[in-house]
C-alpha cells in the first residue's frame, strides 16, 4: 500500500492505493492550524486509514504529502503555507519518525496534476489548472511532472493579460489570477457570503452589473490560462480543478464560450480547437491525495511517476 | 559527418558536423523560390560543402533540414512555407533520392532551438525565442525538443497581452507578435526602408513619437514572451534569436529594462529574476543549421537530440 495525504486549508484527505494504483481506501478529517497541528493531522490521517477504512497500516510502504505552499521536493521542506499557519517546516523530517516509512512532499497543485493525469488515463501531455483562491497549473508530460528549472513551472496565474486590468496580489496589473482567482473575485465583489463566486454567478444571472463583469472576467481569465498552456506547452488537454470548479458546467460553459469567442476571428486559434481541449476534473475526485500517493511511491522523484 | 541545412527566405546555410557535434564546415547560398527550386537549393548546399568547403560528401550519413513553415516531422512534409513559395511539399521524399542518405525535416525555429541549446552547453531547460517577421519559440528540455501534442508548442507569439492592442495577422488583438514581430512593426511604421526595425530604433532615438511607441512595444512584447515562457515552462534561460536580434544590445537592453520594470512592483516576479535569464544568441551563430544537423543525426526524432 502507498498512502497519499492532501493537506487542505480546512480538510485533509488521505487515500491508500494498491500496487496497480487503484484507490483502496479514502478518509477525510479536519486540518489543524500551525506546524505542530499540521504534522498531527497528517499522522492522524494515515492512522484513520487503518482505524476507519480497514487498511493494514503495517503494509504502507510510503507516504506522499500534497500541501499548499512552496515546497522543496528534494528535501521535503515547506515554506509560505500561509493557509495552514506554516511559515517554514521540514515536513518530511517531522512526520517520518511517526510514520516509519519514506515520505515525499510536493506542492498540492503539482500533486493534483499527477493525480488528475492518472485519473485521465495517464498518457500524453496534460495540464491541470487549479482555480481556487489563486490560479496555478501543473504540467505532466509523458507521465512525468514538469517541475521546471526553479520549481515555478505552471505559474500561469501571474501572466498579465490586460495592462489596464485589476491590481493583482502579486503586485502586477491584469494577471490572469486578478480576473480568475477566487480571492480576487471575492475581494472585488466585496459582499458577505460563504460562497462568494457562487453568489457572483447567481447575481450575474439576476442582472447585477458588477456580478456580470466579474463572471465574464473569470471566463476571460480561465480561457487565457488555457490558451497560454496550449500555445506554450501544447498539452493535449487542460483539466480544470480547484474550489471554483464546484460551479461545474455553469463555469465550464462560460469558459468554452469564451474560448470559442476568442477563436472567432482567428483561423489559427480555431485550428487549435481550444474549446474541445478543456475538461472539468470530475467532482469529488481525490486528485491531490492520489497524486501525492503516486509521488511518494516513485522510485526517483524526478522520474516517471505514473502511466495510469 | 552529419549535415544540416537551414532554408531561409533569402539564404540557405549548410553545416557539416563531426561525431562530437563540432562544426567542420559551413557554406551559404541563395535560396530559390518555389518547391523545385527549394529542393535544388538543398541539394546544391550539400554539394557545396564538398566543392567549396572540402568535406568528403561520401562520408555524410544524414541530412537534417530546417525550414520556415508547418512541418510534420514524422513524414518530412512541409506546408504553408509561404516565404519560400511552397504551399505543400513532401520535402524529405523529394531530396532523399538526390542525397542518398536519410533526411529529417523540422520547422526552422524548432531546429534553431536545438542548435541554440547545443551552443549554450546542452543541459537543463531552455527556450529559444525567435524574433523575426513573426515571433515563436522552441523549447528544449533535458536535450529533447518539446514538440507538444499537436506540434504547436512554443507559439507564444499568439498569446494576447492587451485587449486594446493592435490587430494581429492571426486575427486576434494584442498578441505578443502584434507588438514584437518584425512584420507587424514594419507595417505599423509604414515607411520605406530595407531594415524597418533598425529605422524605428534610430527614429526613436531621434525622438519620433511613433517610433518610440513601436520600439517600446517591441520591448513589451519580447518581455511578455520571456515571462510566459518562464512562468509556464520555467526554463532556465530564454535565448533570443532571429532577424531582429541583429539589433544586438540595443534591443537586449530595452528588453531587460522592460523585464525589470515589470518586476518593480512585484516581489514574486522579482524573485524569478527574469532579466538575468534572457540572453542573445551570439551574432552569426548557425543555430538552425546546427540544430537541423543534430535532428538529422538523432536515432529517434522523439528522443534525446543532443547533450552538447
Amino acid at each position: 500500500m502507498r498512502v497519499g495525504v492532501d493537506v487542505g486549508g480546512t480538510k485533509a484527505e488521505a487515500v491508500a492505493i494498491d500496487a496497480a494504483g487503484s484507490i483502496a481506501a479514502r478518509v477525510r478529517l479536519a486540518t489543524g492550524w500551525g506546524p505542530d497541528a499540521v504534522v498531527r493531522t497528517i499522522v492522524a490521517a494515515v492512522d484513520a486509514l487503518g482505524t476507519d477504512a480497514g487498511i493494514d497500516t503495517a503494509s504502507v510502504r510510503s507516504v506522499g504529502i500534497g500541501i499548499p505552499g512552496q515546497v522543496d521536493a528534494a528535501t521535503g521542506r515547506v515554506t509560505h503555507a500561509v493557509n495552514l499557519g506554516v511559515d517554514a517546516l521540514d515536513l518530511a523530517a517531522a512526520v517520518e519518525p511517526a510514520l516509519g516509512v519514506p515520505v515525499r512532499v510536493e506542492n498540492d497543485v503539482k500533486a493534483a496534476a499527477v493525480g488528475a493525469y492518472a485519473l485521465h488515463g495517464g498518457s500524453g501531455a496534460m495540464a491541470y489548472l487549479n482555480i481556487g483562491t489563486g490560479v496555478a497549473a501543473g504540467i505532466v508530460i509523458d507521465g512525468r511532472l514538469w517541475r521546471g528549472a526553479h520549481g515555478t513551472a505552471g505559474e500561469v496565474g501571474h501572466v498579465p493579460i490586460d495592462p489596464r486590468g485589476p491590481l493583482c496580489r502579486c503586485g502586477q496589473r491584469g494577471c490572469i489570477e486578478s480576473f480568475a482567482g477566487g480571492g480576487a473575485i471575492a475581494q472585488r465583489w466585496g459582499r458577505p457570503g460563504a460562497l462568494p463566486v457562487r453568489d457572483v454567478f447567481d447575481a450575474a444571472e439576476a442582472g447585477d452589473p458588477l456580478a456580470r463583469e466579474l463572471r465574464a472576467g473569470l471566463a476571460v481569465g480561465v480561457a487565457a490560462a488555457v490558451g497560454v498552456l496550449i500555445l506554450t506547452a501544447d498539452v493535449d488537454v487542460v483539466v480544470l480543478g480547484g474550489g471554483l470548479t464546484a460551479l461545474g458546467d455553469r463555469m465550464l460553459a462560460d469558459v468554452t464560450a469564451q474560448l470559442a469567442a476568442n477563436a472567432a476571428a482567428s483561423p489559427f486559434l480555431r485550428s487549435l480547437r481550444l474549446d474541445e481541449r478543456v475538461e472539468l476534473l470530475p467532482a469529488g475526485s481525490p486528485a491531490a491525495a492520489l497524486g501525492a500517493a503516486l509521488i511518494g511511491a516513485a522510485r526517483d522523484p524526478e522520474e516517471v511517476l505514473t502511466h495510469g
